[in-house]
């Protein structure tokens, strides 16, 4: 498996690849400046909310070693006002607030001397970088198992290394199930209406030279009628303490037909994105998304301008309709209630 | 209801409004030679299978009108030419074979008489023309009872009048009901790969004033699962026997997440639709199209360019999962194989 890693430190330098760019373009940036990492985030050059989370770790690590002047009391201020900066520009991503709030809560803790306050910075950055790395492998290494010698699997928007600090989490599986035993075959759901699935999953198959097909997300139910996949496996955005999953809208749709047609539904996800303190996916809040999403893509419009849409950018799984929920500590089988808990320890 | 025509016979000519630039520009085509409508018809300026029919017929009736000469037997010959000619455009489209084979057997059947021919030609194009209008009304007459007052219904691709030679055929449902009781809400499934829904029910519901809105295809199981549909009403490309209905891929998915979520889903079309010769729908082939369909849309190209797809541009939806089927001589409803050649006669 090629080492893909959509942003890295490098250099003293942040160094990430341009996802508005892709498939068709393959460009590193390189970011030096937090501003710099601020536009690349709203832009969506960098994108995943796993990603997003080491975007804002290694922002505050450019304003620590950016720092000219000798009064520590100033970095611990600048590394506020960055932090507070970073913040806002995807107010709704959690990992992003986690890790700046991770950062922050040490760098505060340091003592008033210059190289305490870069060492706090530098090694909490470090263990989000490393950590973000290390589940990728646990949940791949749980549940490459899942995915059998000549399995053909769907999945749903992307999960690979684009939107994580390391292999991914669900395509993450999948990449180490193919380097295992090269007997795979992947249906990529296109993802409307921001075709992550198109754009990002099938660009990331391409270069690992996994074999796939992109359908439309209507077709996922003919494919399934006609026995021509195995299983499903996607991401989570959030889980609650019953395996109630919210993820990238189709998601819900892909888990009934699966359930339909008898295929196994998994989700893989790390263990921070279970909230053990919402009973049920009742408690989460849906995002909607601006109505130009779903009229068009990009510069293309087909809809009627003045035409309405409902644009959830997200769907809520029950529980019920999960085959398995894979985690860098292991995978939790239905009843959620009882097992999801229990695989995690006394949250 | 606006008298909306996609395709009409005015001032011995051919009038239709051009597909391709809907829904942004609302521009009417005069056609008055049979090339020209040839190339309207593979442009896809004029689409959808019985709306095709009533260009074939309209075709030859140019074709007659445009004689010069004397000889009865020369305009017959003409007339044969011509509809190889148009046949030859969209080889798939029945109901354009369908209607050129209908005036031309009445052509050959008329006597060697210039009047004689012309003749022929007019009242079969004529009589097709007024049964596609008719069956339409129809089955609205039919189906219009179904959706009752205050219904969210949610409909697939473009079953409207730009689809027919008449109001529609599932949209005309949905039509003659708002017109009933102007109490009605409509889903619109956009329809990918090529966006029917998004682009022309869109634009028909608009034209209309039907509220509505508009929905990735992915988007309809989470609208389901929160209770805000009552019904599913699509067309039909092809119905057997046992009224398993190939129509535009994405009709069985949103047939299965009807029948999981309880709400009724039903068919509606012409009796000419029902093939009772097969007896399920294994035996209707399904036609792939080609891969830059799935890869973008028109000029926009999003996925990587070497991409596999899988792109059927129709699935079957077995007969168990549909409520019932309306058509011009009433709604079928289970068991198929019995009601359905019951209602449609001894064929």
């Amino acid at each position: 498996m090629s080492e893909l890693r959509s942003i890295k430190w490098q250099n003293e330098k942040i160094i990430l690849i341009d996802q508005t760019l892709l498939p068709h373009r393959e460009e590193w940036r390189e970011i030096e400046l937090v501003p710099e990492l601020g536009e690349a985030i709203k832009t969506l050059a960098v994108r995943g909310a796993p990603a997003l989370g080491v975007a804002g770790a290694l922002g505050l690590r450019l304003v620590s070693r950016n720092f000219k002047g000798q009064d520590p009391l100033k970095l611990k201020a600048d590394l506020e006002e960055n932090a507070a900066r970073l913040n806002a520009t995807r107010p709704t991503a959690v990992n992003l607030a986690w890790a700046l709030k991770r950062v922050m809560e040490q760098v505060r803790l340091a003592p008033d001397r210059l190289d305490a306050v870069q060492k706090a910075v530098w090694e909490v950055s470090e263990e989000i970088l490393r950590s973000e790395e290390e589940y990728c492998r646990q949940i791949a290494a749980y549940g490459s198992p899942l995915i059998p010698r000549g399995a053909r699997v769907i999945t749903h928007c992307n999960t690979g290394a684009l939107a994580t600090g390391g292999i991914g989490t669900a395509l993450g599986v999948v990449k180490t199930a193919w380097e295992q035993h090269r007997d795979l075959f992947v249906w990529v759901d296109e993802t409307r209406p921001l075709l992550q699935g198109a754009r990002l999953t099938a660009w990331e198959l391409e270069r690992e030279k996994i074999p796939y097909k992109i359908i439309s997300d209507n077709m996922a139910g003919f494919v399934l009628k006609q026995g021509m996949a195995d299983l499903a496996i996607v991401g989570a955005d959030r889980i609650t303490r019953n395996g109630d999953t919210a993820n990238k809208i189709g998601t819900y749709s892909l888990a009934v037909l699966a359930r339909y047609h008898k295929i196994p539904f998994y989700v893989a996800a790390p263990s921070s994105t279970v909230d053990l303190s919402l009973k049920t996916g009742e408690e989460i809040p849906i995002e909607e998304r601006k109505r130009e999403e779903v009229l068009g893509y990009r510069d293309c419009l087909w809809a009627p301008r003045e035409a309405l849409v409902y644009n959830p950018a997200f769907d809520v799984t029950p529980g019920k309709l999960i085959s398995g929920i894979i985690t860098e500590k292991g995978v939790a089988y239905p009843p959620y209630r009882k097992n999801l808990a229990a695989l995690l320890g006394s949250r």
